[in-house]
């Protein structure tokens, strides 16, 4: 059950990073929920963007073709802004090993440019960070509470905390009230099955889709606990709306603890056909960054926030699958790696 | 008593930041020690650089005026080292609240791009990065061990932090063997009475030899560790030959407690002069990065690198203020904020 969040009724939301998988569903819905969209994405190649996630909102949204580094382009926007979702960043554990300095540019350096400029023309709004479980790295021990030692396993993770401390630091000085969440694995509608990086879900998806058989690396036994979009998308609804949030960073993650295996199983039944499945040696590349087991704690979110995760893995996928048929059905599948995306231009419009 | 150091004598061996009050001194050590040193300074103003550090080992060591991200310049002499120790960056803590980027440009851009430099040149070098007990924040308990939670209360240390990650990472994937260095207030010969945000003990320390008068602002109580240069630098040298090194992250800290009250009046004391003393309320800019009392806990420290500060707070002061009154005889003193140092060739050159 969603809470009703009748508070976004007439509220000026943006969204940054709001045309990729997790920030279009979210965009979506604070549309749904009567709140005033913008969504700001520079659509960098690779970061999982795509203008079809807000197509059945077609006119509704304010779209931005930008940097949120870019403060010349973002500040007027700013400033008519009530409350702030923050995902844009680049997503890419292997990319950050082989670039790192693309990914603090895009994960560091532009998160200090747009959280000083929010600060200077909105000071102290509201702004729902993005994190993620993985700076954490391997956990020492399971569930993972917010108090887990931090200790990321790659440069996304070290800059992705690096953001993250800008927005506690910036809570804590008073010149925002920053919310973070630390998400886990999540999957459903609007999942880039193309962008590098987006984990095994989405790979998964993508060759059952195509009628392909699944291959789990190593013993297939490490636990995860995906989290359905919906389902984060609440807990970012509940983060943006919560008055005096007694804590500043939440964990958030699904509802039930899933090993890998049992996941490759459970998306080979929700997708109806008869792929096969079998075991391979974990890839070099892979095993360094590889975190092993992870369960997060709810328990601040839940007590603090109301959230809790409702979308067991089994209706998750099936959802998800339908999404993905229909959408096929509707328009083409997202344009491979390497291919560009249509331009939007520089100057807001409405798509 | 110091450990004899053999290890160092014909070792080729640089040292970032080292015209710096630390890097100098180490500098200085390290060639008593036999080590061919190589300094890298960028001598931004500010960040304390001073070239008169080096002077009492003029043609010993060869100096070179780069910036360290300034990877076309260090190439070839990170190639031909040795032994890295990594004291680049700037250190005030005010001034990365007025910019923020600046502060993330020299703590942590340029730190990227030196240690991706320095992994692709030799891979697996001993680096001994000097980060800061800044790092952890206010403290929630006394002493303060390796494991209390990171929470820097400015953006120095989230960039100080995002550095210390770095070679976290570095370490934990193979490319560089590095050690950090978690310090406290270090004083002692050759620390700069003119950069800004050098902390209280030099801002005292200039006022005395001035024959000023002492302010303390709030109540003078709250408890330091200050950590004379000499020991220091013995941490700095012990964590550059450890080999294998059971952890990657020690705190270091001074042999005793002592709250601000205390020092000031050891420093009038020190001093030999009749200065006065009196207690102020505390700035407001102040107040918002202030962090209580600080202590270290020096266990692993002195466990696995056997390591133990030995100079007391009395003997310390006596020998800096000694130091400054030669020096003042000597040479003049160091010039004032916006006088620009002598500029050295960018070429490498002897000293």
């Amino acid at each position: 059950m969603n809470a009703p969040h009748r508070s976004y009724r007439g509220k000026r939301a943006l969204v940054t990073g709001g045309l990729g998988f997790l920030g279009g569903n979210l965009a979506l819905r604070l549309n749904q929920l009567g709140a005033s969209v913008t969504v700001v994405d520079s659509m960098v190649p690779g970061c999982g963007s795509d203008p079809g996630n807000l197509d059945s909102a077609r006119g509704a949204i304010r779209l931005v073709h930008a940097d949120i580094g870019d403060t010349h382009a973002l500040g007027g926007i700013l400033a008519d802004t009530d409350v702030v979702f923050n995902l844009a960043g680049e997503i890419s554990h292997l990319r950050s090993m082989t670039d790192p300095q693309r990914d603090l540019a895009l994960n560091t350096v532009a998160q200090l440019q747009f959280l000083s400029e929010l600060a200077a023309r909105r000071p102290g709004i509201r702004v729902v960070y993005a994190g993620t479980r993985q700076v954490y790295g391997a956990p020492r021990y399971l569930p993972v509470d917010e108090l887990h030692p931090v200790d990321p396993v790659d440069f996304n993770g070290v800059h992705k905390y690096t953001a993250t401390m800008y927005h506690l630091l910036m809570a804590k000085t008073g010149v925002l009230d920053s919310v973070i969440l630390r998400l886990t694995n999540i999957y459903g509608p609007r999942m880039s099955l193309t962008a590098d990086g987006q984990g095994v879900l989405s790979f998964f998806l993508r060759r059952l889709l195509e009628g392909q058989d699944l291959e789990v690396f190593g013993t297939g036994e490490q636990v995860r606990d995906p989290l359905f979009v919906d389902d984060a998308v609440e807990a970012f609804l509940l983060a943006g709306e919560v008055e005096s949030p007694p804590s500043r960073a939440y964990n958030a993650g699904g509802p039930e603890p899933l090993t890998l295996l049992e996941m490759a199983r459970e998306m080979i039944r929700a997708s109806g056909g008869s792929a096969k499945l079998t075991l391979r040696p974990f890839p070099d590349a892979l095993k360094a960054i590889d975190i092993g087991s992870y369960l997060a704690d709810n328990t601040r979110a839940t007590t603090e926030l109301g959230w809790k995760p409702t979308t067991s893995f089994e209706d998750g996928m099936r959802a998800t699958f339908d999404y993905f048929r229909n959408a096929a059905a509707q328009r083409p599948m997202q344009p491979a790696p390497g291919q560009p995306l249509e331009l939007l231009p520089h100057e807001p419009r409405r798509v």
